[in-house]
């Protein structure tokens, strides 16, 4: 774990609540994007230090919809950023660790992406994120 | 808004959790501390560019001991390293938003502290915290 990449936030509409972020409090945002294999629609803020990643479901199947059905809007993980991905999912599978889904998928902007069950993380989801391609990402501070 | 000072994260027991941080995920413990005006003991753990915040409630009537009951554990909120945070404050109720206390209260470390009313950011509970005292706090990276 090198550090937090972004914190995501599930939100029933990017456009309803990007304006809190930046007229109220301020904030850049970034870029939107649409992550079709886990069925949303991103849109990354700067926040300093960290991106905020606010998360629209785009299906009903999407298990951020899932997570807003249940819990509603809210913070919904925390990213880290790593490097050789795979092989940090074998050591923490290793420690006895399981991973929503052990080969890593592919997120925003490109990453490689998988996420730690939230029960062994007592209800914090977290995220292991690589960025492979995008330098901008990877040397976002 | 400077940057994101820590995440904070509500769990029944710092000493069933923390284990999952320093032993699974490798992250170094910094301390732990009672914060009596909130009526929860909090154990920080470095995230490398941010801090990590375990709460855990010392009383029933701890907003903390509330959340869990109703959320169960997980993530918490998100606080912003500010300076100036009365002034802060003053410019964001100018904007409209309003704090569950508008003057701020004393955090972890000597910190001066301020909570987003939630209802507002769409779910997410927003802490706005400055670092009056403590060196190591206000430069942690």
């Amino acid at each position: 774990m090198k550090k937090v990449d972004h914190i995501g936030i599930a939100v029933q509409s990017i456009t309803e609540s990007l304006p809190f972020y930046t007229g109220m409090l301020a904030l850049t945002f970034i870029k939107e994007e649409i992550i079709a294999n886990q069925g949303v629609k991103v849109a990354f803020i700067d926040a300093g230090n960290i991106k905020l990643e606010l998360l629209e479901p785009l299906t009903a199947e999407s298990p951020v919809a899932k997570f807003l059905t249940k819990k509603g809007e809210g913070i919904h993980h925390i990213a880290f950023q790593v490097e050789g991905i795979e092989q940090r999912i074998e050591e923490l599978n290793e420690k006895g660790l399981i991973f929503i889904s052990d080969k890593p998928k592919k997120g925003a902007g490109g990453a490689d992406v998988a996420f730690l069950h939230p029960k062994q993380a007592h209800g914090v989801l977290f995220e292991l994120c690589e960025h492979t391609g995008e330098k901008g990402e990877s040397n976002h501070e």
